[in-house]
Formats: structure tokens, C-alpha cells, sequence
């Protein structure tokens, strides 16, 4: 059989649902053919393949390249002052009502062009690719005007352009409420679902719409309007839900058929189950949970007991989560949450891929799949988790390319 | 005045004691000349340099070349099997007391040798050098016989050779029991008095010598007895101290001149008030309290209040705390034990020196000192500390060469 690249001496943690744990493969091969895994199993069984390429891996461990299925990489400036403050002890509502916090970083987006946008957010997509990330979803949500808005979409799409890396985009204007509509909130979810989301989705700058459910964001209403907006479009679902107070968000999620409700330390057990139910991913983001102290951790438990797939990704945002390091997200899922390895690295991959709705595009070692390889120097999986500010990674491949 | 290297345009955080906060100095140049600060001040101020070479810094933030003043660098193995099982409940002192946790890595250790050691320690030091690293503490303790004490010592003196870096050593044979003295832990500390601690000694192996003074370790008398033999052969001495529990180490410490008492999560105000009139840098690692999930705080605003010097440091080691991000220390220092940005940043620098008895060669950008630098790629020094998983680093020098 013709590959373009066979990769030997595999350890591989192929995270194949039907295989338990991380669906190990002691003595594997991977061959690639066209930037897709043409076949990903035990040595043993593969076929006799006639590669251009062959790279023996003395042992080492392969996962699927990972993916960040939750950030905030484009943004202009960043919060290093305000958090100077919060260690004086402001929190981080009493900064947001007090019009710093999320406004600031509004200011800055859209004072920037899409040039700058980049220019900032490429050290940070770097970060996270030195990790063997091969898949980063970003969203909007920091211009709050359609101008601006379209602009941050933009720049994300552009970031494929610049690395070699799959880019999903998510249209969040309904992040925050803009100084503009302080005194009508209802005209701006207006003007989100009327003029922001058709753009978006005509011009193809989002693959999902997403919203912050808060007692400082959207009410329960407003985000059932955008969810029905961003339906009529075509477009996916996501949703900030549940991360300071129980507002109903996940289970408005569920039912609207939402790729993934994210957050959801106050979730509670009726919407748990209506996120089983509808296959609904729960994102954890145990990065903002650390950064802002919150002491209220997410039912973990809850999530096991009725078959949620759960997630874990950076939040990598200026305000609650300056994170570029989606192994110790992984770390601090493990510390934090309890989370299992397995859970861990399955959370960063098969999962993650479902929170994206690429399950059938990425996230698990599988023949048909794009090759998006982590080649890690480890000697078990666990260390991916186990350690903290240390990177393992010996080589990462995107697209079947090094 | 002749220098071999001129640095220009810089923003200097000096750390001086005699300016206020992180000792800034807006529009800085330094000189150096054989390796040391030659001159660190104001460009209005600076006398006229007959450089070698001058690199303009373009508006770059210098600080000292960070100190991480208490790590257990050398060492064999790592624990991640371990941590998988602490996910599933069991703790640290219950995995100690299995004769699980240090003795593994004792085990390990013992069966290395001292290439082997080093092959295992460099990546990690290189972890620390990437973010600007200059000086690394390393401490023995995983031997616990005089041949395999020594053998972690000379691994850790010989790191200096392979890289360029400033290596303090620190002989911690009072680490732990080894199981062939579980029924006799005093004839241990006998053999680490009488015989490791004159031959490491003798040799020139250790600039210090530190004890575990806890439940799970050596008693307050065990500790005295350490003391006093290390110092009866001119050893400089430090103590981890009130980690678990209050064995009153670090007033121990503190009574006997210590450099520096570290943990000291549950240390009592005579202590603290003992400490400061002695001088003893309290060596903050928040890695471990994060790791081990320890919810006891230590006593910042004692600290703060009777003028204990405060310093940050990994502890890296493979039971708790496998961090090798000094950088990510700082943010825990500041988010887990709300350490204000300059104290995070002091404490890396200027106070870590000091926990090393090395004040007056590193840690300040003072002419004289070496010249251990770290130039950034940040707009202000809270970057340091606020960012997670982020390396700015734009150059490191170690001894004037980058
Ligand atoms: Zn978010
Ligand atoms: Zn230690």
C-alpha cells in the first residue's frame, strides 16, 4: 500500500472510543497518505506499506495532536495591572461593574486593526503549537460592534494561514453588553441577532455562536434569542454557562442541541442529565476557575454518573485566564478537579474534537482522520498531566506534515 | 570607560534595596566588563563606555537573572504512576507511609549512575534556563548513603559544566529515612553527622546542608544535631520547615543562623518575629502547596508584618511539585498566596540570593555583581507574574554572555 509517511516504533494512545482507557497501541505504526491517517494500529497486523518516508520512533508515545476547544486568543493588550489590583483585592465583578475588567480589553480590540490583532495572538497560538496543539478554536466577542467583531473573526481565520493549525471560529457577540446599549441590553442582543449573526454566517466567518449566560452578561432570554438566530443561520451552538451562578443556561443548551456548554461550576443535576441526553460536551476551564479563586468546583461526579463527555481547554482569555499551556490546563484539571489521565487526555482530543464538531474530522488516531500527530518523550501518558511547565513534545504533525 | 558589553534603551528592574519597589530605572544602560557589572543606572547618568559590543534593548525590561533557590533538580524517575493514584484518593503521607512516595525515588536514584542522573536533570535545568534562569539551588536527599549522596552532589556540581549556569548544592541527607535504618532513624542521623556531612565537607561538595523537619521526617532534636554538625564543620544550614505540620524547625532555624527556613505553611508568630530578627529568608513554594492541594496557608502578612524577606523558588521534585517554570511559581506565589507582583518578583531575584547566602554576587543589577541578566519582551514587569504557561524571554545572559 502507497503512504506518504510511515511513522514506526509507536507507542500510541490512539483515544479510540472503542477501546478502553486511552486505546492503547504498544508496538504501533501510523501511515499517512494525502495529510490524512490512511491506517493506525498494531504493527503486527499493518499492511506491508511502500512510504516515500519512514520515521522509526524508538518507542516513543503518539497521541492525536491536541485541541484547544475553548479560547480567546485574539485580543488586544492584556489585564498584567488589573491583576495587580486583584492582588490588592478587588474582585473580578466589583472590576467589571466598576467598567474596567472586559471593557478594557473592548477598548484596546477595537482600537487595533487586524494586523495588530495577529501580530499580538501569534506569541500566543505559538504557545500553545510548542505543546503539540493542532487545533485552536477562537472566538470573538471583544469588539461588540459588527465592524469589530468581524474583524477579530477575521484575524482568526487568518491564523491558519500563518501556522500550520486548524482554526474554528466562534462568534460570541454576545460576550458583553457594550458601553453603547448599558441602557438597553435588549437592543443590542438586536442587534447581535439581526445584523451581527446573518453577517457572520453569510460570510462564513464563524463555524458556531456562543454567549455568556451570567448575571453579568445575557439573561436566560437573551441567549435563547441568539441561540434561535444563530439556528436559523445554520450555524452551531456553544454556551457560557453556569460559571458564577446557576442561571439555567447548560439546560437551555441541551435542549437547543448545543455542541458543548463550558464552564458550569454551579451546573446542576436536571441539566446534566438534558446535557447527556443531547450529547451536549461539558467544557471545563479549570485555568479561570484557578485564576479567579473560585472555590466552587464543577460536578465532576455528575458528569461521570450520567455519561457527559467532558472536555478541557485554556479559556485562554486576558481577564480570568491568561493560559497558554493547554498541558497544565490539563495539569490543573487533574489537581483542581480531580479529573482522571484518562479523562485528562481525552478531554483534550476525542472530546474536544466533539465540543467542535469535528469528531469525524480530528481527535482520535483513526484511520479517514486528518494525521495530526503529538510525538511526546515520555514514557507514560501520565506525565502529560503529572508534570507542570515542562514540554515534552518531540515532534508535532499537522496534516501529515512536520 | 572600557566594558566589553554595553546594553542600551533598557528598562531596568534592578531590585535595589535602596529604591523603592522593583528599583525601575526607566531609560537604563548597563555595562559589563569580565563578566560582572561594570554599571546599571540611568542613561543621563552613565559615563561614556568604550563598548566591544553594545546591543540597543529597543525599550526591553531587564531584571537580575532569575534565582530558583530551592530544587531538588537530580533526581531518578518520576511519579506520575503515583499521581495517577493520588486521583484516585489516596494522599501523600498515606503513599509514604506504603513505602511508596520518596522511597521510590530513592530506589531510583540509587540505581543510577551519575550520567544517568545528569541525562535525567537536563531538560529540566534547560526548562528553568528558557525563562531566564541563571542560578539553580540543588539539593541531594534521594541517596541517604554517604556513596549515593555524594554521587546526586557531583551530578549537581557537574550541571555547571554542561550548561551555563551558577550551581548552589545542598546537601539534604536528613531528607528522609532509608529503609535500612526504619527501625533506628537516630543511627541514621549518627551516619549523617558523623560521616556524610565531614566527608561532603572535606570535599567541597555542598554549600549547605538542609533537613525535612516534620512528623514524616526528623524530629526538632535530629534537626539540632544536623545543625550543629554542619556547622561545626562551616556549612551554612537551611530547614523545610512546618510544610504539614508545626515542629517549631524554623524557630530552630532561625535560633541557629539559617540562611533560609522554607514551607513554613504552618508556622507560628515568635517564629516569624525569630526568623526576622535572624535574618532567615522565608522560601515560599507554592508548586507544592498547589500540588498536594494543601489548604493551609502560610503566614504572608506575618511575614510581611515583622519583615521576614520572602522568596519563591519550584521546589521541583517528582513527589510535590514535577514544576520546572519559576515564572509559573511566581503566579501561584501570587494567586494561591496573594504575593503581591513585587514581592513575586523580589523573591525570585534580590531575596533568593539571600536565601543562598549569595546577596552580595547576585540577585540586584548593582555594579559589582555578576552579570546575570534576563531580558524580557513585556510591556511592564506584572507581565511576569500574571501570564501562565507564557515566555517572554528575549535573551538570557549568564556572566555577561548571552
Ligand atoms: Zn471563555
Ligand atoms: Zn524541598
Amino acid at each position: 500500500m502507497r503512504a506518504d509517511h510511515l511513522w514506526t516504533g509507536a507507542r500510541l494512545a490512539t483515544m479510540r472510543p472503542d477501546l478502553p482507557g486511552l486505546g492503547i497501541i504498544e508496538d504501533g505504526v501510523i501511515a499517512a497518505q494525502h495529510g490524512r491517517i490512511l491506517h493506525a494500529g498494531p504493527a503486527a497486523d499493518a499492511p506491508a506499506f511502500d512510504a516515500a518516508r519512514t520515521t522509526d520512533l524508538e518507542g516513543r508515545w503518539v497521541t492525536p495532536g491536541l485541541i484547544d476547544c475553548h479560547t480567546h486568543l485574539i485580543h488586544a493588550g492584556d489585564r498584567a495591572h488589573e491583576f495587580e489590583l486583584r492582588l490588592k483585592g478587588a474582585s473580578y465583578e466589583e472590576i467589571a461593574r466598576a467598567g474596567g475588567g472586559i471593557v478594557s480589553t473592548m477598548r484596546a480590540t477595537r482600537a487595533a486593526d487586524e494586523a495588530e490583532l495577529l501580530r499580538q495572538a501569534l506569541p500566543r497560538l505559538d504557545a500553545l503549537l510548542a505543546e503539540g496543539v493542532t487545533t485552536v478554536e477562537v472566538k470573538s466577542g471583544y469588539g461588540l460592534t459588527l465592524q469589530d467583531e468581524v474583524k477579530m473573526l477575521r484575524a482568526a481565520r487568518a491564523l491558519a494561514g500563518l501556522r500550520p493549525v486548524d482554526i474554528a471560529t466562534t462568534f460570541l457577540g454576545a460576550h458583553a453588553v457594550p458601553p453603547e446599549f448599558a441602557e438597553n441590553h435588549d437592543a443590542y442582543i438586536d442587534l447581535v441577532c439581526r445584523s451581527m449573526i446573518p453577517h457572520v454566517a453569510q460570510h462564513g466567518l464563524a463555524d458556531a455562536v456562543d454567549g455568556f449566560c451570567e448575571g453579568i452578561g445575557f439573561s436566560l432570554a437573551q441567549v435563547r434569542r441568539v441561540f434561535h438566530a444563530a439556528k436559523a443561520h445554520g450555524l452551531a451552538i456553544k454556551l457560557h454557562a453556569e460559571q458564577l451562578s446557576n442561571l439555567q443556561g447548560a439546560a437551555l443548551a441541551a435542549q437547543c442541541g448545543a455542541l458543548s456548554a463550558d464552564h458550569l461550576e454551579h451546573v446542576d443535576e436536571p441539566a446534566v442529565r438534558a446535557m447527556a441526553q443531547a450529547g451536549t460536551v461539558a467544557v471545563m476551564l479549570p485555568g479561570a476557575y484557578y485564576f479567579t479563586r473560585d472555590t466552587h468546583l464543577p460536578p465532576i461526579d455528575l458528569f461521570r454518573i450520567h455519561g457527559v463527555p467532558m472536555a478541557v481547554a485554556t479559556d485562554c482569555n486576558p481577564g480570568t485566564a491568561p493560559l497558554t499551556s493547554l498541558l497544565l490546563s490539563m495539569n490543573m484539571a487533574a489537581t483542581l478537579f480531580r479529573m482522571s489521565v484518562e479523562e485528562c487526555l481525552t478531554g483534550v482530543t476525542r472530546h474536544a474534537a466533539r465540543a467542535l464538531g469535528r469528531q469525524a474530522d480530528i481527535g482520535t488516531l483513526e484511520a479517514g482522520k486528518a494525521c495530526d500527530l503529538a510525538i511526546w518523550d515520555i514514557e507514560r501518558p501520565a506525565e502529560l498531566v503529572y508534570r507542570m511547565g515542562f514540554n515534552p513534545l518531540h515532534a508535532r504533525i499537522h496534516r501529515g506534515i512536520s
